[in-house]
């Protein structure tokens, strides 16, 4: 059901007068779900909104991620990024595709083409060690289409580097504030910037860190307005986020 | 330093050629920090961005937050909220100023005026227990100027509660999941929706919810990519970044 | 004492006047407990629920594995499983017994015989890398002598999935539900079925997961009735027990 | 849709050829969720499973629960359990309806009728304070039509307790094990019975018992197979799920 | 032993020849324990630190507090800190002891002489609610002749009241930094002066703020090198640190 | 079974050749189970160890308390330990019994009678207030005929208060160690003594102590050989397991 | 001070008149401490308690431990036990001295010599992933002179392998309980025997194991008294209580 | 901005008239905050406090490390520590500067020079496993200038160990007091010295010492006054902070 015959079908029953209105439009409602069942979401979804597809590379095998890749090639899919996978997998890959590897983020993307960047996104890290999460958020972001300008080591034990670089904070329409440690980057942050904020704990660090727990906690305990938090590590979820929000159109009304 | 004043002082120091561009830039790039150190930020930031001061109220005697009102009464702000306090904190405040309390949300409007609401929010809660936390996420929309559509009780224990209301999710710039014990209602909703979704953990549940910490570690896991979330019970924070979402004009380019 | 030679005697006590009635009945109450005493007590077992023996592999080497198994297989045990081995220890016993090996649920079926299945058991994931736990649980539930169906990346992120498979969920007689991450899928399926619900957290995750932690508070909050919990990763368990539910007759009254 | 009366009209579809009997069934399966959104869910259930109604009482007003009460009895609703309320609350009820309040499980059961317990489900607890979730199990399970056998402060410190009254739970078809503190009840009958056991940790306890964080741990970490978890203190949940494994009929083949 | 008599006993067994001059050191070197055993322990210390003494009061009776003073005074202390009491204990010592109660930092001065200021310590926290644990600090430091500036409700969400105060905190000889939440203020001060920094967390905040765990571990993991960590609310425990530091002589070669 | 009548009856089919000594040998061995399964076994234990009988009231209405209390002194119990009571409760059963209520230790002994204490067992705390939980320790030590020694607010930050008191520490042949905090006196002790140590955690503090678990981590970790731990603020349990090392004869080879 | 050639000179020192007896009983009663300030301590601990030496060997280089072997040698130390050492120290050991490694326990005794076993311990574990800790336990007893009976693979979950061996346990003057997952051993066997139990909590599980702390847990809120618990996995300070216990005499009065 | 060039900028400007001396003042303030901006923080601290530059090594690659190495030796830089790195790094780095490492403490110090020591700063361990954490504190305040007394095994359980080194301990002006397990020695050493103590938690441990937590909990509970702590293993932070103080300078009032 739901596939677009289905909904034709639908609507021939209400032509034929054995639907009404009524139980046509709950058909109709229902229509997604029940079309993705036979996993077609995701060209829907690329059709609708214009955003690669994404594999999640960590659990999967390198044959299992070619074997994706290749269907989805077929289908014409371009820019696909497969996040979490090592040296070794991306050179599996790159044998059979076209693909542009990032060591520090742990990032590719396979059919890379050009993707002009929109608006604005700063990714902002407290220090060097934060800097392969905040590739994935920034990479993630670059290939869905966005600008992202790179803020690293700004850190608020110096609070110069970061005072030193107002102009662009300021003028982001997003900002994901990457730290891990104490995590306070994205409390000065925030408190600096009138746009979105999304903070990324990291598990860099040792002891009383907790593996990015400590980060995690302060970000959650922000007193700056206008802040939320993703997942330790999650690169990838606040460059898509950042994205999502950055490419946001005017209300209409 | 830093009033307008300060600012047109600094232009008539370059025009004089007293100071450089460059220094001007300096000047006016740090300005906002200066300003604020006389407690003057909120004034800026009210012309700024149209919006209303908010008191956070829980650690403040009923005087202190009657004298903080007085003095913004007296410079003109209206649609103050007052947050986390109490019938008798709110009785206290209405003796002396017009006042809307909403005892679900804990939450005041002091000085109130019709605000008009813009663009679309849907505040969603996985229970009738989460209302109160959602009621101040949702009054905190709404005082800021976005239009908001309540979608409670709709937790994932009983779908069909959610699925018979896709419509308004589905249209939703910015949805806030609001949900205690185990939290699924961010990762379901997120699924479904393409805007951002910001997830509020509560701390309702018992035993093994850890005063909502369950709910939180859930939602920081969400699978749902474009979900963030905020400190557990913060309605306001989820509030008031769900505004600057919903208020976002396209990027210029 | 309490071995058949035991229960014999004192039966023999009974018949001769040298025990009560109320004496022997004692005895024999307590039999099962001494019998096994001398590590009888899985003869027993297996005899009399049809159930086959179970070789925990996990801390044993392949040299007292093997050393079981020659036991077992002895006796004239069959469909022996050995869970938690890895490639390694199945090599080493496939040399010295009939065994088939799963290396994605990392555990063995020695000495198989042909099982028919019964009942209705359903076996459901969240996500793709939960699947090594699903099968630990569907292969030991197949071994037993149920009928298992697999209902594999069926997350909540996205629900068509779940719910493009409705209709074997319906007719289970139990349902297996397996995710890490955020572990909604327990919450979701439990508030869809009528039938018991085993909720299975898995290790699958990062971060703020905590090795399963946050899947398994999740799976304990569910507000679905009907839903109740093993530990992290034990498909085992959650297999063994939805066996014995699969199979349980009508009562009496 | 999906009320009896938009069923019968869906085989009326199908019998004047409007709807093939694909597209019924379709109708069919997701009939509950569309139903359920309009809160005639209960009804349903109630219909199908002879179960009574449930209303979860902790965070409802005393009105609140008065005014759905009122609502249920209209419809015919019949033995009604209202779980976590207090004294007061009872009283209020009581009032207006016929309502048995049993204050050991904070629990009543409004409008009760008489009802025959089938099949046997022994609820068994540690220690004495664990009685009062204990009750909350019984209860329930009993008000669900199961027949309910209390073996109460037969914890394993003292195990003769628990081997003086093997009887009972050889005979059971399930077991609820109640406890708190060091919680290894649940195992040693686990390892005791061979019908499915459910464990419920109890909050009782002091230091590190940790509000039933210790009780939760051993039982989800129990050696003996055959037992699941539900969340601390929630004797409901074990009471109902306790039911429905009661009461499952002999799979049909 | 080792009270002064015993200390001269030793020397005149050193001059009469009985005592080596080595024997006689370790009685003396030991003398501070066996002493204190007979609770002179804190009139040796005033002496030797010209620091007024201190009771813990929140496990004691104002019985108890009362008679500890009364000994105290008779011989001849003053400036007694009377710490953690609250207002009803603080009258029943004001009518036997003159006595300044500071009600916000819960903490009294019994028997008060004025106290000249050395040196230079500043007292900064994160908002208004930190106040109270502040002023046990500041209160704690001026009475161990300490002077004391005291910078509030500077928490780095607005980093201009942070700016806007840098002159005494770069003048500060230590700086004691008292923030909740996500204690980052620690970090941005450890950032910006030379001193030591004593960091304390706070209770207050809620949610994810774990009774002050999160600003706690913010504060460990700080990344600005020179900053310690004391309790959660332990205001004395860093006014009294504070006091020592503060008073370093230089170090004679 | 197993009553005395029981066992005699054991005896005479002995006697009669009806069983042999190997049967009724397992027949006393068990008998204590089946025996206590009836309530039976604290006469049985009273009787074989000379141990008053104890009553856990903090999960019991005075009534059952008074109920249980009136039962043994029917018995002919005396010197019964009620533990965890507070005075009212106390007071109701004064009424009825002769009872010595030690409101610092919430404990009483009903029924008193003189114990002649032998022995040596030395209850040490880090502080004073840690003295409720050592008073549990100690009048249970007491009650159960051992001699106690109380060393009391000798806590590690003032070492010489335990230097003071070595000559007990050294001659005592168990040692409780009573603190909370940083729980060190366990380990200091520890080292100093050649008898085993019983470490009591309190949930003494505030803060990062979190309710006596810093304190019980501390006491695990302690280096010091000798040294085992029980439950927080367990002062019964440690006065109870050090009385039946107090009281042990030498072994007989 | 304080070696046998300062001690004796205290003692002419008295003699002489040069102290008095009260100084000098000060002397010697802290001799202990200075003694070993120059690691004097372990001959004179071995000389006063027949107790061999021991060195925890986990945190030294191979070359350290042989370093600290030869010395003891030298002094005459025999049967020194060596703990938490590989095969591979072992073996660069036993090029150098007689040595028996125990691999299971990895612990070694060097120089060692027939011990003869005193009274009884026994050591029993829930499993036999358990019985690398227990050996620990057992070895260092047995070393220390104590006889010890095994019990392994007796957990509760298989109630009948302990209750087949009740003759040992019933006989035994200390019981050691090692355990892991959920640790229920200690409580059972708590509440079978009367002598103290020393239940060891082992890092053996899974999941919700969190690597001993559930089984840690457990241990510390049984409801059996006369039970203390040790470190997670700290065989040897089991064995090495137990021995304390073991060889207590009987108080002299 | 704000370099000695920028500083004599903004006084011509004053001396000229274009800028008011208030302005001037704001510049000059803001000043290290811009320099820094531009990296040339280090060199401006160097010069300010005679402080070696510290790299933190851990996150950055061996020629990260050596180009950071190459630039700060251009500029003049000696005595520069690089920490937490290993051997491999260090060998590299030796060819191409002069390098002392330091293994245990896993530090170096590049183009050493030597160094005078002021003051006294005792660095204590509770055992020999402390001793890493110990030297990289120990080696860090030796390389910024201050004279260090190491004491090391003088853990608690020994506490004549400690006793016997009570000279340099009481003389110190510093103590960094490093422990695993227990942490108890911080609290001990804190009881004894009236210097301020810096206690460092180390990771070392098993079991319930849960990576250094158990340590640092009971340091932040120490009852001791004047003590602090620093995060888990941080003896760089140690060492810094302790030589901050040591070369604190007299309040000039």
């Amino acid at each position: 059901m739901a596939s677009k015959h289905d909904i034709l079908s639908v609507l021939q029953d209400v032509q034929s007068g054995a639907l009404t209105p009524e139980d046509a439009l709950l058909h109709l409602k229902l229509a997604p779900f029940e079309d993705l069942g036979y996993a077609k979401v995701d060209y829907h979804r690329a059709v609708r909104q214009g955003v690669p597809e994404v594999i999640y590379g960590q659990s999967k095998t390198k044959e299992q991620i070619g074997g994706i890749l290749a269907a989805m090639e077929k289908r014409g899919s371009r820019n696909i990024l497969v996040t979490r996978i090592g040296q070794e997998v991306a050179d599996y890959l790159a044998e059979q595709f076209p693909l542009r590897y990032e060591p520090l983020a742990k990032l590719a993307v396979a059919l890379p083409e050009p993707v002009k960047g929109h608006g604005s996104i700063v990714v902002a890290t407290g220090g060097t060690s934060d800097m392969g999460v905040a590739e994935e958020a920034a990479i993630t972001a670059e290939t869905l289409g966005n600008r992202v300008t790179r803020l690293y080591d700004v850190g608020v034990a110096g609070l110069h580097r970061l005072l030193g670089n107002l102009e662009p904070l300021m003028s982001a329409r997003v900002v994901i504030a990457v730290a891990g440690m104490e995590g306070a980057l994205a409390s000065v942050v925030g408190g600096l910037v009138d746009c979105p904020v999304i903070a990324v704990p990291t598990s860099v660090g040792y002891g009383a860190s907790l593996g990015g727990i400590s980060a995690l906690l302060s970000m959650l305990n922000s007193c700056a307005s206008g802040t939320s938090v993703v997942n330790i590590d999650n690169g990838f979820g606040a460059g898509f986020l950042a994205g999502r929000i950055n490419q946001m159109e005017s209300a209409k009304e």
